[in-house]
């Protein structure tokens, strides 16, 4: 499993604010993006996960907003693994606009069955090593 | 079944773009809210419908804005069942803000299974009358 | 000005309902996009004309619904360019997965300025020819 | 100005995601809907604050997920005001269902200009006491 990844986001209008910026709430959906998106870089595919009956949920996020994004900015996200046990994922994210650096933020994931009983992770997101 | 009903909606600080006004794409939300609140009025529940392996979905969609909606405007949306057959279910919006009409809009629903094949509509939905 | 533009878009797990489809709601932001993008394609910047005070807004919207998406699915949207007059500037889009044709829409935009009062649409915009 | 505000909000269809739990990022979404009742509740009006030029930014928000809520759920968020200096307004968030805790939460706000430097929280949002 890849331990990092980088994506490009394009802002789009119905993400920005009455003050031009991208809406704080908008910046957890970036980051879920990143961490589909590591999954697919590693050779996993997290909607079959999903269709196997096993469901990531977040238990923790922490944010911190260093300067805002706009409309129409291009932004890279950096999305690690910081963590990875059995019972959780543990990820960190940086999104930056060129090299100003706009938020930082950590995530803790538990997987879940359909009914919501906390399960083990699968071995396609934990390694053995 | 009812109708006809109203419910008061007030516009979200995320519900605003860029120019300070409601974006398009949550108008369509407003509406499905209308939906809910008119069919529970009736003694309804869209959820249990669902549970029970019905769902509905938009088939066809319509709007014409007169005017818009800024954050924090408090509006009223009047939903409207303009025609109910086994096959579809037609509803009607006008969204206002005090009298001045902001939308207005139609929409057509049809059932479906969980497999995503049309089904009858729901005798709860459609009355015999 | 291109009449006509595609773009790729990557269903984002936030977009889909609890029937697993991507929410009715949704196709009016991938239809904003590729209004955006068909404008870049052709050399303009949405963002810019905003920046000088001049905002697209919607007047009216049709769409049809004949098959869902669903999360993570990879669509493509085309945009084109059907009517553009100093008044008004109507888009229609196709959106697909593969060969099926998930959704077409339509749509007017009028152009205000910041305090709504409608203006002629930017010559960068309506092409003289 | 109060220090503490109750508010009732009602899941709606499109913030459910395929788990047919609310979304993660849409209880940010709520939090701010908190703070907006909260001022309002205390005899105050953010929109009018954005009119007067003065704009409240989210520095850092941090969120505890203990239970989902899932479409439909009728919930109460209780918001309170933690800390209020010139420099900051720090919040706490508790949404529950009925006697059920689904997540507690912090945010950090600061107030900016609309250049983004900057400014001393507004007095209405600062008590003398």
């Amino acid at each position: 499993m890849l331990k990092e990844h980088e994506i490009q986001i394009r802002v789009r209008y119905v993400e920005a604010d009455p003050m031009g910026y991208l809406h704080h709430s908008n910046y957890f959906t970036y980051f879920e993006m990143g961490r589909t998106e590591l999954f697919r870089a590693s050779g996993g595919n997290y909607r079959e996960i999903e269709e196997a009956g096993q469901f990531f949920v977040i238990t923790k996020l922490e944010c911190r907003f260093l300067a805002p994004a706009r409309y129409d900015d291009e932004l890279t996200l950096r999305t690690k693994i910081s963590r990875a046990t059995m019972a959780k994922l543990e990820h960190e994210y940086e999104l930056r606009r060129g090299d100003t650096i706009l938020t930082t933020a950590k995530s803790v994931l538990a997987c879940v069955d359909s009914t919501g009983r906390v399960q083990r992770m699968p071995d396609s997101v934990v390694d053995a090593d």
